[in-house]
């Protein structure tokens, strides 16, 4: 049975190409830089936006035209399977992630829910060796159900700990049985409502804690994923102790965690931050730690999490360009955390919305290629700084051959005849664009 | 000479008096919590806003009037100690900060600038000598010439960065002969215009480098006051790499300065990286790392620095109670990082300016000093995480005796039935309102 | 049947009680100004985020527990009539509000709507009657079904126009039968998603069609309370066209509705347009459209509306001053726009955020009755405009007897030797402190 | 004398240049959809950005490197009207904008200063005779000095208020002089700092009795350019009164100056207030008051006016597209209101960003005129709000032949199964990436 049975898969078809459903930018085997843009991409379907999102915002209720509902929970979760590796197939997409509670009925006790997941992880299991599809990452989600109301990790109540910890033990095993790739914690509770209630370092000690044993786990059942960590400032806590990447980082360090953590950036929580997503992504590249990349974009006039697909090329651009100087993000990709607008509620616009974003991502790893192969911005960068290369002071203070009195002799030397030069933003800012393809 | 003649020492008149330069709430010899409201608040007056700034802004020239321009920039430099001391006498304030360029004039060379520092801080020793007026930091401005248009410490010039390196050099000459208790970095500069042409990396790799040598030169001459960095997101930089506290605690923790380095937070720099004040008192706090304020206020519906004299009672309370709750900040103090809006361009505004962000700390030691004395806050902390101290489970996760296998055991048998309760924030922020004096 | 049987009927107990089911500021008979307390706030509560909030955000399922609950959603409905009008008389609270979906379910179809509005209102009148409680207003909810996807007086849809008017319509009669004092308009989804498919003009001159059928059939059934439009920048929509109470006040005059709409105002709606809730007030003041206001508080560092229960005693102050200025806001009242938070989720939570936000007003009424009879703000203002009232010029100006000429003329002879005289804003708003109670 | 000796007349090289001095896109004569692109653009210099900004922000001091300070302030004055002009003829741009104070020095006093416009103005008059270059338009600064403070139409000083009339009057006097044929008003102190001293209505009326002077006074001396205000919302006040384009229609209707009146609208100005920048423009639109645009875009991460060089393509292409559904913007133009980062302190750079700009515009219009041309956007809209023109009951509506009853009758029966239809945003944007050019 096919839930999309007027579309067929899609396929390239050009820039010219009036057909919406077909690709006029990706094209998954076009080589670009030594390997295909799928290899390059690793784009992934986000289970929660595409199968069970249903469309409601604060002012509004359901309004996703489905046809996968079933007579019982169980039945529709099942047809969400089939649903979910067609519209994979369809778009010629090889990963996914997914949480939890998207694939499988809660039930009415833990022990059913673990039930139900280990029902639909076996299809799910069939299926990815039916059609070659990967895990990319999988989650607990340790944040709807009203006992996270105080966090999971960081929760004020142990027995809200435990269940917790029994959430990612699952998510553990299901890695292990689906072969995940990495494993993700996005902590939307691990934060708070306000101080004056808050104990912040009992709580992310406790958070630590709960990271701890995942290691020791994951090494005992001999199946260790990447872990990434996803930041995000706020929302739906007032503040999330994961606000942006470098905040990220200070916790990892602090607890140790740098060998078996990196970081899973996602582009609206970078600009929530105060940041571009490029940026995000530097810090993280340059402390090592850029895991992969929930793919979407916000809009900046708005103070919520927007999660559109992404469709802005020059933004997307700037963050291949990371992606590439990282030399890639396996086993990392590219999870678009999207979803439909609340009017585009048929069921083929999560088709459309999808070949959006993909062909936004192809512009932008084309773009990237070129502007790393023609090496615009790194001759712009190295023009720079060529005098810490050039001179004699600047190589003597690189080597650590200086201190601040010899420093200052130089200064009453030479420091009253230097010369500047521009950095002509404007000129490299407008070259940039006709990078863009 | 007297510069306000016309002002006698501002005394403690009391909530009623009408005087306008008098103290309403701030008393110095009042004892709180076992120690003056002086000893408390340690406050200090900066250098920059009161003595140098002219209230000009993006969109208009110097405004303020003040009597002591001389005919010649050092005179001006003189009249300024004079006319300072006899603010901070009049205040009854005992400490100050200064930058180098505040107090004395550049002059045309890197050599006659360190003359002019030198016979101006020959006066303000004799000032202190006098007076008893004691130095809580002092900084080098390596952000306003324009050779610091790129940084100073992550310059792409070495020179530049020699240069900053002879200003630091002399910036630590001046704390040694003024016996300062901390010295601050303020990166204002040390950030970027754009990723496009930035090695973030090696630029600071290149301010950590420079802060060991500062390190190495402070044990070399024997004096080695508290250092400080102070975060701040953006402006004058469009991103600044000292963004917040906790990316501050990320650098710091990354290049191994833990030993000499703390943080000095500022009310508005917290709100333009998006959070409330007492949070980044917090994250200091927990990582052990709280030095120092600069003590102002901003506009959350503006998104720059407005410095703003703090008088808003109920946002300082929370800064005081976390101050308490640090065991005080001293070597640290409360600077007041503020200027008079361009419409108080009097002289005599400075003064009421003062006494009203005094008046308004006082009134946040007194209703801090009364929420720590109740232990309102504590007792609704407690009561949230009672279930951690209480029950055995808690006991056993904080002891880490648990991992994710028996914390699932027990969420199977307990995890059904978890019962929570309500944190009654609106209750709790009610009640906050009635500790307010 | 009581669904608080262990809380009496709130009363005010003062400042020192340790009772949180009292009231410690709000004293109902209190009189101010010469008119009582209760007189002033003219507090309404909401019966959305009273009654039918679940406490669900956009990452969490309900939460709220709720002894109201029935068998059927009829049953649901008659229930929270009972428990409605309890919390009233409870907290002391004189008016209500509500959409119109919020009291009664809507059934399969339009009529059964319909039917069900009528049967509960006809409950809601008894409990009117017995009570002497008044309906402050009530609106129809034209934003939550998806039928409104694309607005409903801005709508795309001529049929989803003829169901909005449908709803007007009933609201009117309702209005009528239980003799409402004001009707809103709040356009949540009038609006767009993106200029790309929106034809603005088109959409407002339909609003403003629709407005102008309102007053024809208000006049026809000899009902005509006083109109309000509610602005908000955004949320739900990407962008709404009620922005804020000046972009407001351009659609009605532009659609010469001035005789018959006001504004219903909101704190936390202002400073999401990026105003002060003082400011929103005084451009309404102004404009002599200050209709009625949702009392609540956003959060500044957040971007969404978090819609608290108004604490902040400052805010509320200012907010009440420009009330008083405005001679009250009979018709209008307060409504508490606002919703507990997702931690205080108990039934009580509901009575002490109440408490919470009308002894919050009585804080702000007295504060600013304090301020108005003082005369400080009237004096600081006069002083400042002097020279309008006391020059020759500054009346001849005012009296229209002045032209570019004349003035070029007195500039040339005066125009050189102007003098500016300081504002003193900080000591102005250290006084203002002390004016807080 | 060429200050620009090394810089030939900028040509169009096209695409692939690597001549930094060229333009790649822009092609005065090339014409599109029936114009050239010059008479499409009507592009204007601002002087104040080009000549006079010497590159300082609140934390640094003048870095502009410029060639033309003369040894008087009026040789300087005069120095870059000769630089202004070569900087107009290398460009190919035909107009310019400035303010009084931009071209001539104050001097000691009112009479002075008014000598001096007369000698300057003299001089470009020559310039303009000489090369056909036009005045777009001119202004008065009553912003800079500190007599602003509080204001100029709106200041609480009367004297202030004849000194702005007279600015105002000689500004009118150069226009005539000089044929401008645009006249703007940008109020940036025409706002508050605080609502505690301000009486807003009162300034306000006061604002617009100076502009009734402006319009008397054009009449009599025959000259009447296009008047334009110019909306920002707050920088340097806190809050200025022309906030958007829809408050300040509030305003121009309020005080019945729709006929002299329309806006002039600033890309960055609009995200400041929260509005995209084709908002702004389709606001005024509707309005029939788009007047003439400042060109250039804000960084929505910041919070103040950064004035960038546009080089967003998205961006000026939904500028442009509004502005060619408007039948352009004759008599108004496309101002660049942008300055140099200040990294970007050479000479050179003032030409390397106009040539960016005028790229970045080149492409708007060129992607704006395909997207009319195919007719895109207006399909996609057309078919959005199909039903209204096919529909029975749509056109009913339109012909104001239904009312309340009408429609809740038709709503009985047809409101029940409405059939709602996707507006597949993500498809739209993705295909609006094809038009870019």
């Amino acid at each position: 049975m096919s839930y999309f049975p007027q579309i067929e898969k899609i396929q390239f078809e050009g820039k010219e190409t009036r057909n919406p459903f077909a690709f006029r930018h990706y094209n998954a085997s076009e080589v670009v830089l030594g390997k295909t843009m799928k290899e390059h991409l690793r784009f992934a379907v986000a289970y929660w936006h595409t199968m069970t999102q249903d469309g409601s915002d604060p002012f509004g209720t359901a309004i996703n035209e489905r046809s996968w509902f079933g007579k019982s929970e169980m039945e529709t979760a099942k047809n969400r399977v089939e649903a979910f590796f067609e519209i994979l197939e369809k778009l010629g997409v090889e990963y996914f992630c997914f949480h939890d509670v998207d694939i499988a009925p809660a039930g009415d006790s833990l022990e059913e829910f673990m039930a139900n997941l280990d029902e639909i992880t076996d299809l799910i299991k069939v299926k990815m060796d039916e059609t070659g599809i990967k895990l990319l990452w999988n989650t607990a989600n340790m944040f709807s159900h009203p006992r996270f109301n105080n966090g999971a990790g960081s929760t004020n109540d142990p027995e809200v700990y435990a269940y917790a910890a029994a959430q990612v033990k699952k998510g553990l095993d299901i890695s292990k049985k689906l072969n995940g790739q990495n494993y993700v914690f996005w902590g939307g509770r691990e934060g708070y409502e306000t101080l004056l209630n808050t104990d912040m370092k009992f709580e992310q000690d406790n958070i630590a804690r709960l990271f701890k044993m995942v290691i020791a786990y994951a090494e005992k059942i001999g199946h260790k994923p990447q872990f990434l960590i996803e930041p995000k400032p706020k929302e739906p806590s007032k503040h999330q102790y994961d606000f942006d990447a470098a905040t990220t980082m200070a916790f990892i360090k602090t607890y140790g965690l740098e060998g078996d953590f990196k970081l899973n950036l996602e582009a609206n929580h970078a600009t929530l931050a105060g940041h571009t997503f490029e940026h995000e992504l530097r810090v993280a590249r340059e402390y090592g730690a850029l895991g992969s990349i929930d793919a979407n974009q916000g809009d900046l006039l708005l103070g919520w999490d927007t999660d559109e697909f992404p469709t802005n090329v020059l933004d997307v651009t700037l963050a291949m360009y990371e992606i590439l100087e990282n030399g890639g993000i396996t086993p990392g990709g590219i999870n678009f955390d999207a979803k439909v607008r609340r009017s585009s509620f048929e069921m083929e616009d999560l088709l459309l919305a999808h070949i959006a974003g993909m062909d936004t991502f192809a512009r932008g790893l084309k773009a990237a290629a070129k502007l790393q192969t023609d090496g615009f911005l790194k001759e712009v960068t190295a023009d720079r700084y060529e005098k810490w290369r050039e001179s004699e002071i600047g190589k003597a203070i690189l080597s650590d051959k200086e201190d601040l009195e010899s420093l200052t002799r130089y200064a009453y030397e030479h420091g009253d005849g230097i010369q500047l030069k521009s950095s002509h933003i404007e000129y490299v800012k407008s070259r940039l664009n006709d990078y863009l393809v």
